[in-house]
């Protein structure tokens, strides 16, 4: 085969075969392929896209490109869930011990933060001696143990999407509906994940701006997940605003503390409820999503959820009395108010904008080396469709430098849209693409 | 600037500043901008197009990445003229030599064969001696002397033309009208034409198959010529047959010669005291399209355009013996009639088909390291329209191995297409485009 002519076969609106798709995701990753043919055959995909059969080809090659994962041994279901990622999203370090306190064990490979959204490593590390770092057989061991592990990648899964990735990163081409999928799909699939719940974001914080654009998404990753042979939900979920009201490293962990002791924000804790009841739905352990609620509320409410967090956190070298005294957690030096600065209500965040005054006051990475202030980031209970008095106060700024904190307030002020009649507020979820 | 950000804009369906366009160029040919990146780009463009502003920004950028050529000193009004290629093209052999017999010095860079397109070089190449490499000043010298130079490349015009044209061949980006008209113009512009005739060719033999997309590109390339301040026009001529009657080097170039002496084939010469007569018409020697005709006819039946490319072939080391007895021209050892396979009028030809059949018979080159056999080809005087009796001889294959030549033979009658009804003969022009 030729990479010209799929180039030339996709660029004039064709479909590409199954055996084109797996030549050229197996000639890329062993290198034979230069990366400027592979980057017009990219731009000619954003442009004519991919059916189902074509994405699901993609999606399941990229999957084979390296090792497979089998869990299977330590854990007889393996359910997984990802998130397309947002500001003040901690939901996998509440609803993993959820899950695993109802019997199934999670194993989760995450990643760092990325642009404007936290990553869950990062919040975990705000938790002295926590570490990710494992290999595979400490990964199991673990999972077979406790149930829940939370680390960073044991070992190289999908290395073509790794290769793709950084090449549609540098070439536009990243937006493209079914490279998207089959990026996110091809890792669930060489993880060995027999279900997957996708929280799929939508609004002024995500990827997806709207909840069609999601929807999309979300009908593409579902289609794949089935014709691959596993169980997948897709939650639309909102990202016009924050998850919680925590953002930032350890405030964020704090939240999930909290939450995991029934102390959380109730919008938080319904999303982690519905994220955690899917999980249970299709691992059949519950035979109505309420019934998997009901499971869930009640392993809260026993602290059972909180006890598989604790242990996981010994487990991989975490103060545990640092969690057990949410206190000693990194603490900013300077907490001032953010005052509404009109009578109004709240009517549109600029999420996207939030996250980024987040990471630039130290909370996030503005380029890789740079080091992360755990301690710091917003509190920020203010939601969309809150009345405020001028100068009442909206949430807190957590800063280690008084001039990042003015400037972090200026440009949280920026993101707020304000309205002189009432506004609805948003829902959690949207949709749910089965 | 970085190039990312050109390639999402383009993609998104923006225009290209003037600024960004020449950075692009300038950065890409000094080697600043990585292949996969610009790939990326051209694929973008050849999906969102190019305004004429941002085409006309393009061609120059690349007309001025390299050397400018200045020929004023030698010739006070350049006139150049480009065909788009085709299947015994052989107008150049005959049009630059009336046009030099007109008063008009010409100094044309020619090229080699490339894919079923034969090329001047390689067709002149069939006289003994005959060579075309020269220094700048030896071509500036045959030019003040005689008047008519036909040369390769004798400096580095618009290398990042070459550089992107390298590119576009292997990423599936060549069909894009903007690149291909800037491609075709910005050498025209380094190699400091006043005037410029184009003879766009349209049908089975061209790269542009309607007369609509050739009129699409002759509208793009005269807008480039006149926005460039030189003065363009585009003929749209008819590649649905081959042009005259023979096919393959040698042949061709007895063609050519006979032409100037008034007994080529009537429709050739029709073409080209119509490309000829555009050409005096742009260099103000006639004031009306008839007017240059006429002249182009007087130095035709004078032997003074004869006697232009006689002192050509001299000037450039060829065998004047040669051309004045065409009969000592390379000779294949078969000559074989192709007989009409039934009773029928000629509707259609697949042109391409048989410039392929005259490359393969060992005329034209499969990979670059080929060795021309200069002696074979066709001499095919059926036109469409034309009847003929089943059995009744077509025109003939030159050939030197008989195998080649049944081979070809198979190749042509495969080419084409039989009527039982009468069929209009083509015209040889469809359109002028000013």
């Amino acid at each position: 085969m030729r990479i010209i002519d799929l180039i030339e076969k996709k660029r004039d609106g064709n479909e590409l075969s199954t055996d084109e798709i797996n030549w050229f995701i197996t000639a890329y990753t062993a290198d034979h392929i230069p990366d400027y043919q592979v980057s017009a055959l990219l731009m000619a995909i954003l442009f004519r896209g991919m059916n189902r059969r074509e994405t699901v080809d993609l999606t399941r090659a990229i999957a084979y490109s390296g090792d497979q994962l089998d869990l299977h041994d330590v854990a007889p279901f393996v359910v997984d869930k990802h998130s397309s990622g947002g500001v003040g999203d901690k939901t996998t370090l509440v609803v993993q011990p959820l899950v695993a306190a109802c019997g199934i064990p999670v194993g989760k490979m995450s990643g760092r933060g990325l642009g404007s959204s936290g990553g869950t490593l990062d919040k975990m590390e705000s938790i002295n001696g926590w570490h990710f770092e494992m290999s595979l057989e400490q990964f199991k061991r673990q999972l077979g143990n406790i149930g829940l592990v939370l680390s960073g990648q044991t070992t190289e899964l999908a290395p073509a999407d790794g290769k793709l990735y950084a090449l549609r990163d540098v070439t536009g081409t990243v937006a493209s509906m079914p490279l998207i999928a089959a990026s996110i799909m091809s890792k669930k699939l060489a993880a060995g994940a027999d279900a997957i719940v996708l929280d799929v974001k939508s609004g002024s914080g995500a990827f997806m701006h709207t909840v069609a654009e999601a929807r999309q998404l979300a009908r593409i990753m579902v289609d794949i997940g089935k014709d691959a042979g596993r169980k997948t939900v897709a939650l639309i979920s909102d990202m016009n605003q924050p998850l919680g009201h925590a953002i930032g490293n350890a405030l964020e962990v704090r939240e999930a503390i909290a939450t995991l002791h029934g102390d959380g924000p109730h919008s938080f804790w319904e999303h982690c409820l519905d994220v955690a009841g899917y999980m249970l739905l299709l691992a059949d352990k519950a035979s109505t999503l309420a019934a998997a609620k009901a499971q869930v509320t009640a392993v809260r409410d026993q602290g059972l959820a909180w006890q598989k967090f604790r242990d996981m956190v010994a487990a991989q070298g975490g103060d545990v009395a640092q969690i057990d005294n949410p206190n000693t957690l990194p603490t900013a030096r300077c907490v001032e108010p953010i005052s509404a600065p009109q009578t109004g209500t709240l009517a549109a965040m600029d999420t996207t904008a939030i996250g980024w005054a987040c990471v630039r006051l130290g909370g996030g990475r503005m380029s890789k080396s740079d080091q992360i202030d755990h301690a710091v980031g917003f509190v920020l209970p203010a939601k969309i469709g809150n009345h405020f008095q001028a100068g009442e106060t909206m949430g807190f700024i957590h800063a280690n430098d008084p001039d990042k904190l003015n400037q972090a307030r200026s440009e949280i002020l920026a993101a707020l849209t304000w309205s002189d009649t009432p506004v609805e507020p948003l829902p959690h979820i949207y949709d749910v693409v089965t």
